[in-house]
């Protein structure tokens, strides 16, 4: 029987309020409107910035909400006016859009939807500004216009990539957010050349996309720098060949990488948010040549500080977004790469919890234990 | 008569101390060494750069020195283990060299060669630090390399482009420093495609080069910011198509350019090497694909300085020195351009003194008047 046109009541959890653990509740979900999709989660994982958004600390707190962004499902069923999706389709929602019709779609460089750009404040969708999630008729809000910690969700059209049938969501749903965030820094930004030396700065789990990206380029040397030592040993799977701790010295460690190479990595990618990392990354590139890039989101008040000499010295800082992949156009072709064996994904899952445990990802990640938790939806 | 293996005796500039009048004097100019060519000067043209070291304000004063660097000639004769230059060889001598054997000559991205990088405090030649001009005896110094503001010269031989030889030196020898830089840094740092907008920051004779550069790129709009209303005329000869003078907005001018093209240009030059100017330039180009180009030189003390976010929404900030152009490799190829009518230089030479005169040359750029000061040097 078809549940088209209809309202589904189905599991979701919510977080009622900043820092306090989610609460499985039934909800209602209401049919997807023009150009929305409803679909059917199957498995979602957890991400850094649902805890930060959950944790809420110096931010607008907007509860009770549904958090969750990285995520595989299938197309329950399409609104009005969606032509490139119909039920059954496999998917992964993506917190940023694609409207393929602002100047930023219709550019090739750019990923910066003006339409469906990431709106961390927006808590309904474009349509109506209202939520298609209740409790007795109460509002729960969206989150990044995602909201995946629910059997099923309301996604703008715009921001929904169609993939292979084929491929396993429990692990291709890491691309929709850290794993294509950190590798496409890499490979569609910093490009490194065969043999090139790539400074990868922070070994989480976007850092270590990054340095996927790096050994899929044929990088000579990874060097990874992180404060957290306990780090190393995960990062030699990923490709990573040398480590660096900044606290093991008493000078600013982009001196120390300088020494290290004989004048510089070819190419940086900043993973941390940090502003001295940030810093650090940028200087601590080639003169000539060196390419830095940022991922890490840094604090409001930071200010990215250098001698313009550095720039001068024919050097590029470049910043990214969502490894400037279109979440429609490119993504489908990410998962491929995974299909073709070009990319791995399996080791950046190191934890599967059942949705109505899902607060252990949380506590996991509070943790700093292993990278990414795949959260089971039927379990 | 062959003067191969003779010291020449010949007219020379000599700035005797800083800041005052060059006096021509006969000076002596020794054969070229190993790896050197001694070249007959016939046309050269003053640049900031050397004002500035004439000047000589807060650095190590390096005097008797003879100054010079933009300029045409024809080989005299060469030193030993030169092969690719012989006598009678038409070349444009250039202030930083290409030894075609270090990692950045082998770069095809670098043009800061290892060992021929501009030096300023160098003031003898590489191969014994001493210097090939003497009067009575007493060694004069070298600068850049280069010293051109002689009737010969004696130049490191991978500091010196051959050229065409029909190619006239009194137009082309601008191509050694200034219109080059200017040129280079947009057409290949900050590339525009036809139909976008630049905008230009400095309306001296680098900046207009660089506006050169956009007008051969095919670029629909090149906004010039100057703080200088009376460059604007002059400017619309280079392709210049709107003008903004900072001081007219109670607004930072990044501002003032967002709202003028609706989020910002497509590309930035900039060509002043004020600090605020390098912020300014950066923080106008539009989010997503803006790609800003550092040419001026700042000071000592200055810091960059930008909100990350500003790079994180997909802006790219690269630095250039001497437009990317590798001196011997490249500027064979802009001198060409030239011939073909591609490049217009005729525009950039609005005065002409004799050798005689060429403290008139100081006394117009210290009064901002004109853009390049060609001084032949036969008369």
């Amino acid at each position: 029987m078809s549940t088209a046109g209809q309202v589904i009541r189905c599991k979701a959890a919510v977080a009622w309020e900043s820092g306090k653990p989610l609460s499985i509740e039934e909800v209602e979900v209401a049919p997807p409107q023009k150009d929305e999709v409803r679909i059917k989660i199957l498995f979602t994982s957890l991400c850094h910035t649902d805890v930060y958004f959950w944790d809420a600390k110096g931010q607008n707190p907007l509860f009770p909400r549904i958090l969750g962004h990285e995520a595989g499902g299938i197309v329950e069923s399409v609104g009005e006016g969606v032509t490139d999706l119909k039920p059954g389709d496999h998917v992964l929602p993506i917190f940023t859009g694609e409207c393929k019709e602002c100047p930023h779609c219709l550019s090739e460089e750019s990923n910066m939807c003006d339409l469906l750009r990431i709106n961390t404040d927006r808590v309904g969708m474009i349509n109506d500004g209202k939520s298609r999630f209740s409790i007795n008729g109460k509002p729960i809000y969206h989150f990044l216009g995602t909201s995946t910690f629910s059997e099923y969700t309301v996604v703008h059209v715009g921001q929904v990539a169609k993939i292979n049938p084929h491929a396993p969501l429990d692990k291709v749903c890491v691309l929709s957010c850290g794993m294509s965030t950190g590798f496409g820094a890499t490979v569609n930004v910093a490009k490194p050349k065969k043999g090139q030396s790539v400074a990868i700065f922070g070994l989480g789990a976007v850092g270590l996309a990054a340095a996927e990206g790096a050994r899929v380029s044929g990088a000579s040397r990874i060097i990874g720098i992180d404060l957290n030592p306990s780090r190393f040993e995960q990062a030699k799977k990923f490709g990573v060949t040398e480590f660096v701790n900044p606290k093991d010295y008493n000078k600013p460690v982009q001196e120390v990488i300088v020494e290290m190479t004989g004048g510089g990595v070819d190419r940086s990618v900043e993973c941390t948010g940090s502003i001295q990392a940030m810093i650090s990354a940028f200087e601590c590139v080639h003169d000539g040549w060196g390419v830095a890039v940022l991922v890490g989101v840094p604090n409001k008040d930071d200010a990215f500080k250098t001698h313009p000499v550095n720039l001068l010295n024919e050097r590029t800082l470049k910043g990214t977004f969502f490894g400037n992949y279109k979440p429609r156009s490119d993504i489908p072709a990410v998962v491929e790469k995974y299909m073709n064996k070009e990319l791995e994904l399996d080791k950046f899952i190191t934890h599967t919890v059942p949705f109505s445990e899902i607060n252990k990802a949380f506590e996991l990640m509070l943790a700093g234990e292993g990278l990414r938790c795949v959260i089971r939806m039927d379990a």
